[in-house]
């Protein structure tokens, strides 16, 4: 019968639309919405707009922001002699989170897939070459994920930053921590044994 | 640093409150609307907005609608002799899916439950009681969950018609269909035990 609700089902729809959301999970916050009060529905209405609004790139890095520069390009304790390159601004969030890493970002917001339409032309790949070519850059951590296409961009930018005198890393790859080397995958096994490090 | 992103870290927010959705997948949500064009992110606003302004309760069956009267009430092909109780809208449209059931709904909107506050006196019992008073309905099937707090509201009505000449009755519990009864519950088998029928 939802389908004679038409504006429950076009709300349902829109939340269908989001990452990760099935038809189902859609209805039922669809529903929540409905058990809102209106100042709620209104409120969170308004967060939509606003998020939209108010995001955009930070015209270094490239991370989104709702500031002129973000908050890490404009912070003066980062060291800007270390850029880590990642795909999405979700890395960056990741990266902190650890309160390990103190250089800067640059997102590519993507990583390469002819497949999907993604060339390199559509990354922030020029940016990162202009902010390389600046000579603040000392090192350049690519740090994409490890699957097919991320490796694939890991190589591709760093064939790139060859003609810069700039160390270019990449993070370790190996087991995950907490995990069971019963159920770890041969490619990771390989990478770690690979990897392997003295004691 | 999603921290510092405020717009986007409100709008976190606002999904995390929708029923059955984490932290993490309230996030991903915000990432999402941030991937939209404005245009999307405009009427996935007023989506919420819309559904808010437009649905109320049938005065009938007390279930969500954006008409005057739910099509289901005005269908003049339902069989307003029969009425099936339900806690929520959601088990309506459950039902309609089964496209078996030609009678009326009555929404309680939820289920009796002291613990949290939910009296009879907050449910539309009322309205079912004025309804079943005008004499047209014959059965009301009692249609809640079969959970303790369901059963204890389905009592609870149970006792409530009996003054009035009508049948009441209750869905059959068993094993569901395709289910291995080796993992079924003890209660489930001992009522599909209870309610065996003959072949």
């Amino acid at each position: 019968m939802a389908e004679y609700i038409e504006s429950l089902q076009k709300l349902a729809e829109q939340f269908g639309r989001l990452e990760g959301v099935g038809k189902k999970n859609a209805m039922k916050m669809a529903f929540s919405v409905l058990d809102m009060t209106a100042e709620e529905a209104e409120e969170f209405s308004k967060a939509i707009i606003e998020a939209k609004e108010k995001i955009h790139l930070c015209p270094i890095c490239q991370n989104i922001t709702d500031r002129e520069v973000c908050p890490i390009c404009a912070d003066p304790n980062r060291d800007r002699r270390t850029v880590c390159i990642v795909s999405d601004p979700r890395v960056v969030i990741s990266m902190e989170k650890v309160r390990e890493y103190k250089g800067t970002y640059h997102v590519l917001h993507g990583v390469i897939s002819p497949m999907n339409g993604i060339t390199p032309d559509k990354l922030k790949i020029k940016e990162l070459l202009a902010r390389i070519d600046d000579g603040e850059i000392e090192e350049a951590i690519v740090a994409t994920n490890p699957t097919v296409e991320g490796e694939a961009t890991a190589m591709y930018i760093s064939r790139l930053l060859k003609p810069f005198d700039i160390k270019v890393t990449r993070l370790a790859y190996g087991v995950p921590m907490g995990s069971d080397l019963e159920y770890a995958d041969e490619i990771t096994l390989y990478r770690a044994i690979e990897g392997r490090r003295d004691f």
